[in-house]
């Protein structure tokens, strides 16, 4: 945190805001703020990803004028994704954009929302359906915040981990495809090694044209049925939860239509069982999931679009897979949950 | 519009949805859509300063993804500022940002709002608050569409042609001051004139850290004074009638902070009041409409900054001025009023 210090005595912002949700503003603000000089008060939401949509970023762009923020003020996010991605879009948009810093405190948030300069909040139960790409003046990673974490946060945020794995390091998904999250000890240079692999690659194609869209692996399915869960379930999916789904539910894609082998398939089903325990999880119809899948902003001209790999490691992107593809897909992910019972 | 064609014949939009409202749905629409090939549909919102909110947003938002608008759809702005400033908004947001394209139908906007590449909309009544730059990928400007329109929008956004004049050139200034805007028949030169200021500065100070400020003359006065309108009055005034008492009151604050000559203030009022009659304004007291300056973007550590001119053609900016000489600029724009019964 002395970097920010430094970054800040620099720097004369005509108001610091924090914004945070009630965890983050328990938990993770007594960390933070007494190395933040001066900052003028706290703009405080309702945790969890309902709370990620318009009324939300209105009372923020309204708390911020009643603060009366100029142009000249920073708003520093701390939380999870939910407050990044909010977060980042009221800044960047309001009066034109001012500056703002990401604090991610979840390891969801520190090895992806946080990072990459994607900004957004849903519409209805569609995920991520309006904002915009705008670069954070400021990131800081400290994994002293995961001691905050409830166990189930942890774990979920795990997926992504994994998902760098499997899109581009062998090594890296190897060394912990078999790791209980809660027993790892050493997470500054896990998150490390997954900022990079993420920076390289939005360095390569800033807004998602191309290459980036292998960040999107496991996410295809993993949104539609965060949204579903999002919109049906008392206690919904959490966005990694989702996602570790959608990598088991796209290996079988991979495995039909890209080559993966049954080995690595199996691999990486058994894997996403073992830590991610996914019988809990409520199955919907694929038919109910699929309309959310046809709002994924990777698809063109109405066609759904996925990132499959070649092999673990060798990803491929923009692959149309048809309805009964993704029924067989969904099927398999089913039978994985029936064979661990 | 044959430039157009040209341009949309070289693209593969997935969709092209136009953005209008009631009038020029009626009235602009049948001019134009003949020339736009296939063309999917339109979303039309209600007239008015007022539609430019959240609320007009989200609607904006949801029917593009009703209409399963993709990345690659265009939104072409059919409309004044209030369409395209709302317009480029949503573009600019909907799934992190579609082309859109700008067809300003009014005085205001073909001079104005439809370049340099700002956005935004409204919060409750503070002008603007919610916003970015965005460049359209064209922008039509075509003065057949000032046919179709009411003579007071017409007169309205002269004010904006005069600004440029007072702004950066004496010349153009001093040809239009005695003008009926009503009998003017060379519309497309005038433009020109205005489109080429405008795009110079813009070009200077994209984001408006500087000299793009001057642009702003007449507008911290008028933007309160229009907002306040929004708010209290049945019949609000319009952008440019507010702009042209912010002219008045500000050339006031330049004669007595700035330098500018009691003849060129009085050249100034007397114009303004000869072309837009504002002795009909509703005239609310300076503290009713200080709490909106105060919201001004240009604002700096909470002080009301202006753009003054030294003299006619002359601006500077980032002038900051007392309650005390507001007040009396406010009294000077009075008086011109009773000078003139």
């Amino acid at each position: 945190m002395n970097s920010l210090k430094d970054w800040l005595s620099r720097k004369s912002f005509s108001r610091i805001i924090f914004l945070v949700d009630d965890n983050s503003s328990t938990h993770c603000l007594p960390i933070i703020k007494n190395d933040i000089q001066n900052y003028y008060g706290q703009i405080i939401i309702p945790h969890g990803e309902n709370s990620k949509n318009l009324k939300t970023a209105e009372t923020i762009w309204k708390q911020l004028l009643e603060m009366e923020a100029d142009r000249n003020a920073l708003l520093i996010n701390l939380g999870g994704g939910m407050i990044t991605d909010i977060g980042g879009f009221c800044a960047a948009t309001y009066k034109r954009g001012i500056s703002f810093i990401n604090i991610p405190t979840t390891l969801l948030a520190m090895v992806d929302a946080a990072i990459g300069n994607k900004t957004g909040i849903n519409i209805g139960h569609y995920k991520n359906q309006v904002g915009l790409f705008a670069k954070p003046d400021q990131i800081l990673i400290d994994p002293i915040f995961l001691k905050t974490l409830p166990e189930r946060e942890l774990v979920a945020g795990f997926a992504e981990v994994l998902k760098y794995g499997l899109i581009s390091n062998y090594e890296f998904w190897k060394d912990l495809k078999d790791s209980n999250p809660k027993d790892i000890a050493d997470w500054q240079s896990i998150i490390d090694t997954c900022v990079i692999m993420k920076k390289d690659i939005v360095k390569a194609d800033p807004k998602e044209k191309g290459i980036r869209k292998i960040l999107n692996y496991g996410h295809t399915f993993g949104h539609a049925l965060e949204s579903y869960s999002l919109e049906n379930d008392a206690k919904p999916l959490l966005h990694g939860e989702a996602v570790a789904i959608g990598m088991v539910a796209e290996a079988w894609l991979s495995y039909e239509k890209t080559g993966l082998s049954a080995h690595e398939l199996d691999e990486i089903s058994t894997s996403i069982q073992t830590i991610f325990k996914i019988e809990k999880v409520k199955r919907p119809d694929l038919d109910m999931v699929y309309e959310y899948m046809l709002k994924d902003k990777k698809n063109k001209d109405n066609e759904v679009r996925f990132v499959l790999l070649k092999k673990v490691g060798e990803p491929v992107y923009d692959i149309k897979c048809s309805y009964e593809e993704m029924t067989r897909a969904y099927d398999y992910y089913q039978s994985t949950i029936v064979n661990t019972k």
